[in-house]
């Protein structure tokens, strides 16, 4: 260990430390032991959109909490403004919880966060949540790998940043060895189904949309490539959706433990 | 929702459910709030061996522990066993603790375990669990995405069952737009560098080793893809070791934020 990263973990002893949290999918049952305990200890809470309504819940009463979500195509603050705040609230010696969906090192950019934050000195600590991937498909009775039907996972994004269409390399995406698991993928859904296709995954692949997974709002849609974008559609699915493409969706219905009702 | 669903769901009433949970990386902060409870509350407990012993020492000491581990090339109980042994377990009318190292859905075979009750008509639970890959890189000071350096993460196992060589689509996986998180990968290291540099990875590639990630035991290699094998030799790194391998590790010494000294 460097001499430079023991002063940066250190960090300013007069500044606050900042604690990068994921929250998880939505069911505060899935909080982290630690992220439960950061939560209710806290007194200054930074968050984001995708943070449940349930788990804001779980807040102290006294705390302060300062709104940093991003709205699809209304951001309330860039992400320039949010690092900036962090470290604004950190140097005033408060220690901040700042509460991401999810697992702030995967799609989360809490890495932007962390090394803003690590460039000027400022301690911080990371607690890894559930992904949406992970939780998600758990609670839509789908594995994210199973012997004989994936190999693996893969996690991308669908989210639309400004661009029109999605950058990514179809033809290494197109592996029915290798379950998809794709982020905010409901408003690029045609696109991806389109072109997964293209690219030669067969059309029958089973597929599965689940909006608002975990929480008591969960809906699952299951179908395949070729017929879930009708689907979502009939069901009249919403962000926040994750969606599941590959053989182990086939497990859906015998799998479908999770009732939200 | 099915009638068949609904019947399999209720289960056989005189039957014990079985909660197929996962434990995570092995930090007992990291385990989820409903994990945490439903270890505590176990009257019996199935476990593997990639539970960590801070976790194993938080079941009551009145519980029944019964070890399903798997060691390397020494199985103490193979998969059809352990399903028959849940299955068994659960028709006693015993509630039963399934504990996983990691996520059970995310090459933890839990699936099959959950299929195997479904199709018998036991009714059970699925908890997520902070995988492997989250939970290492967070400690490690690597985020599994960062914008500008890897549009996804796929995660893979280099566990070799049976098999010599893996058998895995290497041109599919050296993308350098994508960070590679392989589980279980020291042993097939040599095989893994080989041919990701040969399919065309860059020999430069950031990759790093973490060794029982997010426990006090954590120790961390950080290289390339041409110098991981030499590094973790000299340094002795011992399985449970997570492989990581793209940009994002290049961020490693910036975000080292764990001292688990």
């Amino acid at each position: 260990m460097s001499v430079a990263t023991l002063d940066t973990r250190a960090g300013d002893a007069k500044a606050g430390r900042v604690f990068l949290i994921g929250a998880g999918p939505g069911d505060p049952d899935l909080l982290t032991v630690k992220a439960l305990r950061l939560i209710q200890g806290a007194a200054l809470v930074v968050y984001d959109r995708l943070v449940s309504k349930e788990i804001m819940e779980l807040i102290p009463a006294a705390a302060e909490r300062i709104y940093a979500g991003k709205a699809l195509g209304n951001h309330h603050l860039v992400q320039d403004e949010i690092n900036d705040l962090l470290l604004r609230l950190a140097r005033s010696g408060r220690d901040v919880v700042r509460l991401k969906g999810g697992d702030p090192f995967v799609f989360g950019r809490g890495s932007e966060e962390a090394l803003h934050l690590a460039r000027h000195g400022i301690a911080f600590e990371v607690v890894p949540g559930i992904s949406a991937a992970a939780g998600c498909s758990t609670y839509a009775g789908i594995p994210l790998t199973h012997r004989g039907l994936a190999t693996g996972v893969r996690f991308v994004t669908g989210h639309l940043q400004g661009e029109r269409s999605l950058d990514l390399d179809w033809t290494k995406l197109a592996d029915p060895e290798v379950t998809l698991a794709v982020y905010m993928g409901l408003q690029a859904l045609p696109e991806i189904a389109a072109r997964l296709m293209a690219a030669g995954l067969p059309a029958d692949t089973p597929a599965a949309a689940v909006e608002s997974g975990t929480t008591p709002r969960q809906r699952r849609v299951v179908g395949t490539l070729a017929t879930l974008l009708d689907l979502t559609a009939a069901a009249g699915l919403q962000a926040p959706t994750l969606l599941i493409i590959g053989r182990v969706v086939g497990l859906a219905d015998e799998l479908d433990w999770f009732g939200p009702s």
